[in-house]
């Protein structure tokens, strides 16, 4: 089975402890929608990648780990598309959660979707108890304080704002976890794999904030120009647009460059390179060639 | 050391996770605002009751269970607040977290405390791993979906809800989690402590919905007459006063008769009782006298 009906069947099944007896229907309905249809999946196929490249040999259990993770970033998302933040009216080319399920419920699928990233990962556990320690940490400490998603959020409300550690917290804290759950899930050292994750989510950022000043809203599915709207730090802003291409380029290399040695480091490698090329807006990439 | 100091001693720990360098000074403010000064922190009493019961041969991780449980409860309290909830600009007798910190922290606080949580019992497990998976289910369970406190809230939302499920879930879940972990905790069966927990949880709503009905804002130290604002489900104005009243006495009468045969059963059963004193509102319990 491909990783992406892997990652898919994981989300579903963990989407289904919602709609199940219960469960408020709209609660259930505003966590599907903000999980369905499907984004790109970037940091669960990462997470597999990993987790193949290290054996697999507990794949429910790198399984829940790759949906707990997208679980997590689909609840920042929600989270951060509040009136509170970014006030986004639409993600993913169609209504907020928020925008179509009002605010409450909008809190409420974000906060069931945390708690329930962490449900799936007990429960799959089973498979092998040892690594359940290890997976709760990485996956809690890439989300929570002193250095997650929400820490990084959280730096938008201080006066100064160093816009490495920002970006490092706001997206590249969740793709290291994805490579250390990765490893973890399959009884591998996670510690040596966060690095591979770290480069990687920087670019993904980087990249976003390309995508953000040279895009417009139904290239992106989102507000477009959402950072200089509301002064937010940017790759783009601080290092100008070429300055800000060439970082991406130079993150691509070092994320290829920090795959530990492992049986399935060749295979690994090309997965990262192909991923890597994709993240260049389409519009700049036609404009380099 | 009694229960108090070491709950006060965890929590205090947990909070120093967001202190430490590197995290947002803000958030870690707004969170140390939502658990300190102390509540009543009767649910981590109640778990650690229960380890105590059952032996308590791994205080460290019974510990974080509690403090756990008492950051979850703190949590949903920085949420429901939020305007678009309650919209309380008091708590405990001071400002309400997004009152005091805005909100995009009370927000973010939340969050943080949903995760910290579960990082809390990954690192107390070193203690005792074999007993993480049980712990992680039991207070995700509680907390999530498809019948904890999330999904309790959100019934709000919905256009029919059910008083006795609601407050199960919105009260009712975190004691029984409460007991439940405190058995797990200690290595005991959680199942059969679930009743206990339960028990007196709806006990505790249905004292807290006298509360709303009976005592001014200055009694309560937050915004009193909330149900009746919002139409929200209430014992007292479902039951009446004296109907409400009744009931609390049952549910602690079934309480105390819910605890399992174990080595430290009849101290428990005095803790119970003193427990369950103190929950009818002073106003009510003077009249009655």
């Amino acid at each position: 089975m491909d990783a992406v009906t892997r990652i898919e069947r994981a989300l579903s099944a963990a989407i289904g402890l919602a709609e199940g007896p219960g469960c408020p229907p709209r609660l259930a309905q505003a966590m599907r929608h903000a999980v369905f249809p499907k984004g790109a999946r970037v940091r669960p196929r990462l997470c597999l990648a990993v987790a193949g490249a290290c054996g697999d040999d507990a794949p429910v259990l790198a399984e829940a780990a790759a949906a707990s993770i997208e679980l997590l970033h689909c609840a920042s998302l929600v989270h951060d598309d509040l009136p509170c933040f970014d006030d986004a009216a639409t993600r993913r080319g169609r209504p907020s959660v928020h925008a179509a399920h009002g605010e409450p419920l909008a809190v409420l699928a974000g906060d069931a979707l945390i708690v329930l990233s962490f449900q799936l990962l007990a429960r799959a556990a089973q498979q092998a108890p040892a690594r359940l320690g290890a997976l709760v940490t990485v996956i809690g400490d890439s989300v929570g304080v002193p250095r997650g998603i929400v820490a990084g959020q959280a730096w938008e409300s201080e006066p100064r704002c160093d816009l490495a550690q920002y970006q490092r917290e706001k997206t590249g804290s969740l793709f290291a976890a994805a490579t250390a759950a990765g490893a973890a899930a399959a009884g591998a050292d996670a510690a040596v794999w966060r690095l591979l994750g770290d480069r990687l989510g920087e670019a993904y950022q980087v990249a976003d904030d390309l995508r953000d000043a040279v895009e417009d809203e139904q290239e992106m599915g989102k507000p477009a120009g959402q950072d200089a709207a509301h002064h937010r730090p940017s790759a783009v802003l601080q290092y100008g647009l070429s300055g800000a291409i060439a970082r991406l380029e130079d993150l691509a290399a070092e994320a290829v460059a920090a795959i530990p040695d492992c049986p399935g480091a060749s295979a690994l490698r090309a997965v990262i390179l192909s991923e890597t090329r994709r993240l260049l807006p389409r519009k700049l990439s036609a404009s380099a060639a």
